[in-house]
């Protein structure tokens, strides 16, 4: 109920409630719902140079006014800014683009306006079709052109003075109707906007522009100690020298080595991870440090520094470029256990406290104590670690557990890095919860592991890709696929044999744009837990020595270069944004398309992941997301097993065998007809 | 490829890359996907009073440590903050709400921190269950709750202490387990965490708690001008008071009038619209303003600002409050045009510009120039028309066309006349563009009008008040349903009879908590436009004098009262967010549930929207949305019919036919079997 009726308000009181002065009132505009936008501006999108940013908003003003609106993007703080026109995609939705052209950081929003002289325009042709008078409304348009004349210089201002003196001029409604509906004058008064009524997006986002490889890379991990050919021997950057064109063979683009320092003595691992090592126990190489040295040293057994430069440059020769882990963590041994203990956690017994997964305890492990008061050194400190191997000429660094430290770290250690550094980038394994993941590719990491890994059924996979592709993730999570880790020998391949190897290659070749294999254990076939239940390797490699026989007759390296081929020849596989999926009726079977945007190369995929038996079904493809209708006839080419099909409609039969290939990987193109053609076929 | 190696950085290089001072690297937890936030936080959402406020987050910190997080929430800038601990959801979702008990401006935020103790303990309880040595970790665990200890004061620092005391001197693990597993401990430990080490969401997001008829009002419209008892004389604030208990006994609350103010004469409208209005025509009283005054000023022929205040008091003695209309507009007659020739837009030829939507134009109405220099001068002046109202007791304000008016104009309006009267509500007839609606919503109006006037079939209606109720938009939308307003009499209203003014009153009754009528033209079920095709009146009042026969058969009154009867004794009409639909195999027939949140008060409604034929059909009832499972007996009793049904399951059979009653509005209540009805049943 209303109260009672209080005093009237005095003129003073109403002074007291004058719009305050920081307002204009006069901006009408409203911009919401702008994509892509990250957590409210909070984060940037990612893209690499040359890729477009499409920018979407709702735009709309009070009234029945026209609105008009642009882009405004710029490089950095310093660069000018440049504007694109965005066009009204109906329901006050609004869209445009822009491409970025250079490494490092874009930022972009949006302006809009009342478009004054497009409505009075779109008036006066309504006027005119209904017969009114329209003298008066001639001179308003006419004050209009010259008032845009006013702000415009050079040419632009002579020609709209030339149409406002004509305006003025016009004799009747058609010579009238003539001037205003010519686009030109449009376009240019577009180009004049009153800058005072402009309103702007109250955020600015960001992009950050990688290179190419940020997108579209293929990754083999080896450890450079087990390069060696001769048994028992430690291998060094020279032997991996050698390794090289086997591995560029295959058609890698990037060469990742586990951490390459010196590695702590104290409480060592053994073979398996036992936790008592024998005097020829290796150790494992993230149990970073020792007298020899820390993060800026390498391991003497494998080198020096300068072996390691020269490697770099013969990767690079091979095509190669080389990632180095990044293991934020230090064994009992390191040098910070002695120079800084303020860094690490210690117990009330005087001890450092190492790593500890309760019950589990890794005593070969400490971690660093984030939460330090000295914390600003110690990022200062993680941060040169990085900036050293910059200087030795690394560009790539993949980030060994990022969701063991603070979020902030990353968040600053990695901006500062790309500041100068822009064509650096960062792979994030956290395999971790959901949430946290997506936070690390947020706050910066160029790409990520997934839980690809463990993805397996149809169903999985296509809730999984649909997600990383088609939501927002897609702005800023850039994901990379591993089959199999030193880590992690995920069940499907203990069981499904060399099938289930070939099968999950192709689908992290081709459902990823980034994929990764640890080799040589992955393309020998390696598929021996260290017990029934677990996911680790029997003999991991991160305990010892390795050697293999790279010509084994049931190697995968020339499968693997194949599929490699495949997705360097076709632009297709090296993006993810068109990425559908397609209905067969068979649970056993997967199919799915990637394209370029203008669907000149298309590629259809179907997958048999049952590793054990034959599987057939009938698709049921989405022809549209082929650039294709029903009455289209298109040969399909499978660039795995050469066979070549001439389709036409949704219904398709296949059939895959796991020994064999268990899967197509086919081009799709529309089959042009011939006069010939036409007169067999129809 | 990676750039020739540079230079390694010297020492000070590295010190320009630490951390920026206003970084506290120490902050691990990170706080995003909050919901409610409406545009990032931009604009309030929207409670009543006694409401709860459910917040929910994502709260995770890197690493394995536990999390802990809690609403912040207060009522304005002077008043301390409250807090409310979250409970954890899963996946690292958090939940947590609070009841807003004062009308005005409510602010939440979230803060988060990592609990080391709580990780510990759970640690510590692993640890214990593996049987490992733990005289260490109960050190650690007594530092922990002394540093708690330090921080807390009174009853809590001594608990603390003398839990410290005992854990240090435990003897073993079974005592120690004791200890820990107190939850009194945690909850003690868990109000004192460490202030500087508390992450913040970095928005404060706002809260506007309006009265309970912001969400549940029954609005009744009404010209007073047409409440004289005698045909042809000019009605008057005093016959408005006779017609107050025939208003009041339909069980409506909300008394709206159309504008009040002296009508201007120039190119007033006749009847029908007509350009020519004859010497007796009263004109529209959208038209406002003449010599005797502008919107401050009362019609003289309705009576004084005396009789208006007395009319507010007699309305309230009957349960009714007037809402006024807020028409800023004015007749070329308005003292405005004199005294403010600057708040109008000037044509060349040196007239005002008069309304227009071209080809149409309206030259009784003027709108005023939001674009003018002196905006700020205009802003104030429309801003004391709704406090002289206010200071005359109205409480409420349906505005006219907002969105021909600027956006920031509202918000500041309406904010600040709210800053002083919180109780003071603000109802939107815009009937534009959705993205505009919603804008409006945001920008502070307390209800708004909505589509539902055009939303007919089963479709439609499911649609749109799901979006309505079911998504964001509930957070800052509060719908208002009209069937029929002076300016849109509906071609569903046009062709269906008496049978389709019930039905669509029962819609707009039970769809939404607030609704009104156009009186007494709907409950006389006036349904002639003014020609095929128009959603016009015919001889529309608002542009005559109209006497009708209230007594008249066909009347709804009573069938009005009895719907408005059901939803005053009924709580689950009263509120839109447990509104859910329910599947019934007839198109012609809709069916919809409201219940209050304990389920204590459901209601099942199925509306036959064919207003010619009888429809049947089978329910598939949500039993869970009534509170019920298949094993349950209910009794399903008409409020409307009266008849009652006892039903199992969720298929159930309804006939409706519109002529009779073209609805069933049950309420649902579970059977509670007596021995006896047991024996009879089964």
């Amino acid at each position: 109920m209303p109260r009672t009726p209080s005093r009237p308000e005095t003129l003073r009181e109403s002074q007291r409630h004058a719009p305050p002065p920081q307002l204009d009132g006069r901006l009408r505009v409203a911009i919401e719902g702008v994509t892509p936008e990250v957590d409210c501006g909070r984060f940037p999108i990612k893209r690499v140079v040359g890729e477009m940013v499409r920018v979407e908003a709702d735009v709309f003003a009070d009234g029945h006014d026209h609105v008009a609106c642009r882009i405004l993007y710029w490089q950095d703080a310093r660069s000018e800014s440049r504007s694109v026109p965005m066009k009204p995609l109906g329901n006050d939705r609004w869209r445009g683009e822009f491409r970025v052209m250079n490494l490092g950081r874009y930022h972009y929003t949006i302006e809009g306006w009342v478009d004054r002289f497009d409505t009075w325009r779109d008036d006066l042709i309504k006027r005119i079709a209904a017969a009114q008078e329209v003298q008066v409304e001639l001179l308003i348009g006419a004050q209009l052109i010259e008032a845009a004349a006013a702000r415009a210089e050079g040419d632009d201002a002579d020609k709209l003075r030339a149409w406002a003196r004509r305006l003025r001029a016009a004799k009747d409604n058609e010579s009238a109707q003539a001037l205003v509906r010519n686009d030109d004058l449009s376009s240019i008064v577009a180009r004049h906007p009153e800058r005072d009524l402009i309103s702007r997006y109250q955020r600015d986002l960001g992009v950050v522009v990688d290179r190419e490889k940020a997108r579209f890379s293929t990754w083999y991990e080896l450890f450079p100690r087990s390069c060696s050919p001769e048994a028992g021997r430690h291998g060094t950057f020279r032997d991996c020298e050698a390794r090289l064109s086997y591995v560029a063979s295959m058609g890698f683009d990037v060469l990742y080595l586990p951490p390459i320092h010196p590695i702590g003595r104290t409480f060592r691992k053994g073979r398996n991870n036992s936790i008592a090592a024998g005097p020829d126990d290796v150790g494992s190489p993230w149990a970073i440090g020792s007298t020899e040295g820390g993060h800026t040293s390498i391991h003497p057994a494998l080198g020096t520094l300068r072996d390691f430069r020269r490697f770099l440059t013969k990767a690079r020769d091979h095509g190669l470029e080389v990632a180095l882990d990044i293991a934020f963590q230090g064994s009992p041994d390191h040098p910070y256990t002695r120079d800084h203990r303020e860094w690490f956690q210690m117990r009330p017994d005087g001890t450092i406290q190492y790593a500890e997964n309760p019950p589990k305890k890794y005593q070969d492990i400490y971690p660093l104590d984030f939460e330090t008061a000295d914390w600003r050194a110690l990022w200062t400190e993680l941060r040169s670690v990085v900036a050293f191997w910059i200087d030795q000429g690394v560009r790539i660094f993949r980030v060994d557990n990022p969701h063991t430290k603070p979020f902030a770290f990353w968040e600053w250690m990695i901006g500062d890095i790309k500041t100068a550094h822009p064509d650096v980038l960062f792979l994030a394994e956290a395999f971790t919860r959901p949430r946290v993941m997506y936070r690390l590719a947020k706050l910066g990491f160029s790409q990520s592991y997934t839980y690809f890994t463990w993805r397996n059924t149809k169903e999985e996979l296509t809730a999984y890709f649909t997600e990383l592709t088609q939501t927002s993730v897609r702005e800023y999570f850039r994901p990379h696929l591993w089959p199999a880790t030193p880590d992690i020998l995920p069940e499907v391949l203990q069981t499904g044999g060399r099938p289930a190897f070939m099968s999950r290659l192709i689908l992290a070749a081709t459902l990823g744009t980034s994929y990764g294999i640890y080799g040589p254990a992955f393309e020998l076939c390696e598929n021996v837990p260290f017990q029934a239940g677990s996911e680790e390797y029997m003999y991991s490699e991160k305990y010892e020595l390795k050697q293999r026989d790279l010509a084994a007759p049931w190697s995968l390296k020339d499968f693997i270069a194949r599929i490699n081929r495949i997705r360097k020849e076709n632009p297709a596989l090296q993006s993810d944004s068109e990425l559908r999926f397609h209905e067969i009726d068979n649970p056993s079977l997967i199919c799915y398309s990637k394209a370029t945007a203008d669907r000149s190369n298309v590629i259809l995929i179907i997958v048999n992941i049952d590793h054990l038996r034959t599987q057939a079904g009938w698709t049921q493809l989405d022809l549209a997301a082929l650039g294709l209708d029903a009455t289209h006839l298109f040969q399909a080419h499978d660039l795995l097993g050469d066979g070549t099909y001439m389709w036409q409609g949704p219904r398709n039969y296949v059939e895959l065998t796991p020994e064999s290939l268990p899967a197509h990987i086919l081009t799709v193109q529309r089959w042009v007809r011939t006069e010939r053609d036409f007169d067999s076929y129809v």
